[in-house]
């Protein structure tokens, strides 16, 4: 048996949705090559993240082998596949291979953040294939929800794996190429060791629906409607938007795109030539001089995000234009589990202003872009690998994949981000524990997720905030008395007085009382301090403030 | 015409699913009597209310006439209808009218605040009726998710309104009393001014289904089970938690109870006789000793709730019961728009620890406690009352049971909280606008949603927090430099040195700089402090941090 040896290790993307990224390496162990397939991000909330401004996994273990990584690949451009790529490459320097279309995204990204464009490397589709290190790596073209994604044929000295990428097993997706059964079967021909494969729609039982059902369904809708048309999808689902724009199209309709994301993948299809037609759009302020049953607006915010157009429409006037009774706006799409409170806010805002809004409830407007749990059965089917490994799923998805995989008398194994397994042999094998975890970009910065900012934050948001401010003379007397500030906090408590005032007041008791000892050590008389604020507040509000305490001395 | 007038108004719930308090009252305007139906709570959160813990209606109008309000009739347990009455009796004093196991609930609550329990009455259902100022009201038994739940009926001089509370047409709720149609029809009989009603549910298609036809599919998957298992619903669905118990014992498993809620709500049901044979159960220290295929675990947190049984079983160890590969743990319940991502944490842990996780989503373990669309017509067709006043829902809610009356050729309207209604002629009339609000239970005080408390938080949570001191002399000078502390916050910025430093340089340079006249102004000097730290933050870190300053005079 060889020392060399193949290796996966998940950074990101195996344990959640989101944030994908994920390692392959060859050669003698600690010495491999790598390459990394995806480098996504996930999206903050107030729950967990507030502030932050976008999740990437951790690179930490990647960035100190940076000189071992021979490239990036990405299977396609959506956010939690590509979107930390222009973030770290500051760190990995290695080039990034992508199709036309998500090249072309890739590059906007860098360019944006003063990265060089040139580092995007425009690969063709397979038979093509591209070498790097012992590597050999080729984008087979899949359906999904965007176009040109693709799976990977990563073949090493060990063998062939393929990482499916994001997938559906669509015959026809309107935009983009179909899945193409044949082709995935003479990549699978010679023998695959892994399919390394998307989880995501693993629960859903019935096979998976074709864009192309949505397309006469919408073009009924929008022929009924009398006032103002309005839909929202998600901007990069392109053919989407085509059946959307066309359907207005055939009723009549002059299209408007609102939304700088909507914008620029039209933009980007057009480009790389992914769209060849696509109905004439006007902009926002033509839009207002035409009747309003002649518009349709297509519009970015199908997940409630509050700065989008979907968002700003429902509040109010937005771009000039400005929703009435009698409209319509469709929701062509679903929305993802943790962004309900802010569509149903908007849906509501919508019905204030009488504006009927069509959901995903009935199951006409939207189908999903990931591969269902027959789907996946047919795939595992086609490429017949040595073994199954679960990815892009939380550990609910990546367990349920396995077992499935098993059922059909597969080997199949749940790993999880930081699990390096070594493929080399017939099954896989954990090779080693990776510590991963999670960077959040805030405002310009980045910061680890375990380095307590975020944590604070959250105090801060739970408990509210106190200052306190002691002066102390050369001797160590209190100069004056200590001062408080609140943020956050009720101004009265259960004894109707200031609550500034009171915990003025027992502070000032304390210090009064107070010995030398104490007074002349900094971290004895803070932790004394917050200690007094934080018991005080307790019995007054009910409440443990988070307390700053800043003491000066005059010397 | 009588100067006398019929006036109903909501004050919380119409508008939002959550917080129900509906004003009803009748005399001269401006001297009316009234009653309150309903005082509950909604539940806060991280995006919108973090730190808070509870959410109560606004009862500042009904609070300046205390002395013309006369009773308050609550319509069940449910923590949105009953769980503010407690916190708010000593604002308003009023008699709380109620059936005997709510009337247990409310009781207990009063005590757990120090309230009089012999505020709350034990009322009879109908045909008894109670007479309070110029009203008789009447508890008709309705089926719900929660035993012993009414509508009111509700005589006045004017007529007759009927409230239907929350509800569902159950012919066969297990516990408590079946929907009796002849009852509400007798009743309609002489004639129904408004039927105030329940919106929920209206944007679902289908009929109701009935509680009992989840209790054979529970004892199916019970049965089948080989390891512990764990069942969580909502603790007052005494009906579901009996179900889940009986399956259970069928399947020859000791029942547990877990969860002060669940112990509670069973408690109550044996006190008033709801519930007359309910499995034994034994404590988690029995259960201990007894295989873990023969025991069953009932226990809160159904919505994913962090220091619920559920959550902490799916961490770890909880009162001694630890889960394990090959566990079965079953949701008989719905997961409420916005609780997603708690209760998809709890699977996760769940699903890593090796247990098979049942969730609602083949709906055949929950029903819901709400009528349906066409549960809604036949009521109203029932009820045939001469308008329908939707309530009990969010914006679209009440919009959609609008137009479903209208559409059956009834009179609706679209009444939010706030929004006064004349019903005293054949339609309602807007009498006037009411200024409403929320009130938040924040540790032990009661804060204004609108006073600023929780914006200074939220802004903290997303922006960070800086303290910035500076002591002055006599002369006004600077005495040392300022002093920075930071919460919240990156510590290295994009110039690589501490935050804290360049903030200190550069407050000090501004202070060096700054006239007597801005030093001598502490409004002045503040505003210009603050600033710089805002302007040197966002270049530093690319965020306007929240600042607190403290400026001491040494006089």
């Amino acid at each position: 048996m060889s020392s060399e040896r193949l290796i996966y290790l998940p950074l990101g993307g195996a344990g959640e949705i989101g944030m994908n990224a994920y390692v392959y390496g060859y050669g003698a162990p600690d010495k491999e090559r790598y390459i990394l397939v995806d480098l996504g991000v996930a999206f903050p909330d107030m729950d967990g993240t507030p502030g932050v401004d976008l999740i990437m996994p951790d690179i930490a273990w990647l960035r100190e082998r940076a000189d071992r990584l021979d490239a990036i690949f990405v299977t396609h451009a959506h956010e939690d596949h590509i979107g930390a790529v222009a973030h770290c490459y500051g760190d990995l320097g290695a080039p990034v291979y992508a199709r036309p279309f998500t090249a072309n995204i890739a590059r906007r990204k860098m360019e944006e953040h003063g990265q060089p464009e040139d580092a995007v490397i425009t690969a063709m589709p397979w038979p093509e294939q591209v070498s790097v290190g012992p590597f050999k790596v080729g984008f087979l073209p899949m359906s999904h929800s965007i176009p040109e994604s693709a799976g990977l044929v990563i073949d090493s000295p060990t063998g062939r794996v393929v990482h499916s990428g994001d997938f559906k097993l669509d015959p026809t997706p309107i935009v983009g190429e179909a899945f193409d059964p044949d082709l995935w079967a003479e990549v699978s021909k010679p023998g695959v060791k892994a399919l390394v494969c998307d989880s995501t729609n693993v629960f859903s039982q019935h096979p998976g629906r074709s864009e192309i059902e949505v397309a006469p369904e919408i073009t009924k809708l929008v022929s009924g409607a009398s006032g103002m048309v309005v839909a929202t999808t998600f901007a990069s689902n392109v053919a989407r938007v085509k059946s959307l724009a066309e359907a207005g199209e055939r009723a009549g309709r002059s299209v408007v795109l609102l939304g700088r994301a909507m914008r620029r993948m039209i933009e980007a299809s057009m480009e790389t030539g992914v769209l060849t037609d696509f109905p004439k759009v006007i902009s926002p302020e033509e839009a207002r001089d035409i009747p309003r049953d002649h518009v349709m607006l297509i519009v970015t915010g199908s997940q409630g995000e509050r700065r989008a157009a979907s968002a700003q429409l429902a509040r109010g006037k937005y771009r000039g234009l400005e929703l009435k009774q009698g409209d319509l706006f469709l929701f062509s799409s679903k929305t993802i589990p943790g962004n309900e409170k802010g569509v149903i806010r908007i849906i509501n805002q919508l019905s204030e202003k009488g504006v009927d809004v069509v959901d995903d409830s009935s199951g006409l407007y939207h189908v999903s872009g990931h591969a269902n749990r027959p789907d996946l059965e047919r795939l595992h089917g086609i490429v017949d690998p040595q073994m199954v490994i679960p990815m892009h799923g939380e550990h609910r998805h990546l367990r349920e994949h396995t077992k499935l995989a098993e059922s059909n008398g597969r080997t199949g194994i749940v790993a999880v981000n930081g699990m390096m397994l070594d493929l080399s042999g017939n099954a896989p094998k954990v090779a080693e524990y990776i510590e991963t975890g999670r960077t959040y970009l805030d405002g310009s910065t980045k910061i680890g997720a375990m380095d307590g900012v975020v944590r604070d934050r959250i105090r801060m948001a739970l408990n509210g905030h106190v200052t306190v401010t002691v002066i102390l003379d050369e001797e160590d007397e209190p100069l004056g008395e200590p001062w408080c500030d609140t943020m956050g906090l009720a101004e009265t408590g259960n004894s109707k007085a200031a609550l500034v005032e009171i915990l003025e007041a027992d502070l000032n008791q304390f210090l009064m009382r107070s010995g030398d000892k104490t007074r002349k050590d900094d971290d004895k008389l803070e932790e004394a301090l917050r200690r007094i604020v934080r018991q005080t507040s307790q019995v007054e509000i009910g409440k443990k403030p988070e307390v700053t305490v800043v003491i000066s001395r005059m010397r």
